[in-house]
């Protein structure tokens, strides 16, 4: 089931990288929308074209794995890699629509932590992309995920807990936890992301 | 790993079909649920017989696909595909669950679109399915599908809109919340469906 | 695909049989954290001990898959095994988790038997993996974990219910609601763990 054959056509690789660089500009529009003054039914425009890119990429790589015989890596960890940079984009997506939908104006201030480390995140796993085809140095990208998935959870964690003091009223409560679930959500998409590679680079080395 | 000869042996195809008859049964009941004047608990006891006897028949696949050498497509395909039309049911049922638990008396008018819109689903569904076996014309099938989900996922966001308006307190907010999301839950497990089945076509064809 | 020779190394057995232990601690310790008049930061703190361990646990596992050619049944079999063992828990560690950042001081009684359910999946779960290595009587831990399940399930609705009943306000009623979930998501979660052992089972025999 695990083949060892690795053929030269690298177009898994390009396509896979392509769909990292399309979380990197999801991750920016996702700043932009965070920030004040920027037209925010814009920016989810923008974000709605990054989505539908990115999901187009997807569905290239599946057409592309089931008309392939021999495949870099097993069938499953493609669909499974490719799906799970989908879900990042689906969540950054959600986050940005959710603002627009329930007009929300501020934001806990800990909420642009959640977004800094989703760039960073977005960055890490573009730039960790290409690695897949020699497998090499995937371990420092595995762990620097891992540590920012860590550092984005305190700042979810701190954001619920702020959400309780008394500060916001309950519709408030419930339009927010929602934005920033979806943030979290993102994040621990990234780090599925990462273990999913991490696991490819086991298999295969 | 995918199997090119096809066998004859077509039970795999009347349980798929079988199980999606059951979600049309489940979305007619759904929206008996959302109707007025409807003994709300009976139409639930309805809705507890109809999940049952889907699970029956998922489970009956499982089993057939275990015990079956030559499956008709990949076996990962047949657990996803059936694990999918169990998970529309889940939803559907949760929905109508939430509906009697929660006492909610009258749901945003939108509900109904996403309600029309599950029923229209499970039929195309059903009427896709027996089309497994030739692989032919399931095209339509999915594209109106993900037109559907786009009109759905539109229902869904005005609902949430609507809840935040000032029209329900935050007690109701909370419950109403609940049932539109098993709802549009429901609408993308139909989705899943139908891209599974797309992705089996191209496997397969 | 389905491999016949199963192979005398019997350190996968061991591994999950470690893995359902780690559960067993988990659901003691969500015991304590309900009970009254502990340190809720100390059991916390036990708990992502015992969350770290498992995860240590599930890590082995998946390494041993990854560098081992003939394993005992379907790898995809053991990834859904250990990963389904993984979110029992998760689930249990947010709703721990859950209970402090909230500051929650009391929950609704029906919770204990949420809590009940989970220490006895733990058990049965933990008693039940080494049989993995015969198949053998593996149906009556099967049938139990559904029926708890099942009891579970009417206890979480009993609670959802009554948070609406007006005794408590909506912030209130937003914790509690994250809390529950959490707990019935691990009640599900080990329902799966069940399932998946019950189709391996029926694979390998």
């Amino acid at each position: 089931m695990r083949l060892k054959i690795r053929p030269l056509d690298s177009s898994f690789y390009e396509m896979f990288t392509q769909s990292a660089q399309h979380l990197v500009t999801g991750a920016a529009l996702l700043a932009e929308m965070l920030g004040d003054g920027n037209d925010k039914a814009e920016v989810a425009r923008h974000m709605r074209e990054a989505e539908h890119a990115a999901d187009e990429t997807t569905h290239e790589l599946v057409r592309k794995v089931n008309s392939t015989f021999v495949t870099p890596f097993d069938r499953e960890d493609i669909y499974a890699l490719a799906s799970a940079l989908d879900d990042v984009m689906d969540m950054m997506d959600e986050a940005v629509d959710l603002v627009l939908l329930y007009e929300v104006h501020t934001l806990p201030n800990e909420t642009s932590e959640q977004v800094e480390v989703l760039q960073r995140c977005a960055e890490l796993t573009a730039a960790a992309m290409p690695r897949l085809q020699t497998m090499r140095s995937l371990e420092d990208y595995w762990i620097e995920i891992n540590r920012l998935e860590n550092a984005g959870d305190r700042s979810y964690r701190r954001i619920l807990a702020s959400l309780f003091t008394g500060d916001y009223e309950a519709l408030e409560v419930i339009k927010l936890k929602d934005v920033v679930e979806s943030l979290e959500g993102a994040i621990d998409a990234f780090e599925r992301v990462a273990n999913i590679m991490e696991q490819i680079a086991v298999k295969e080395s």
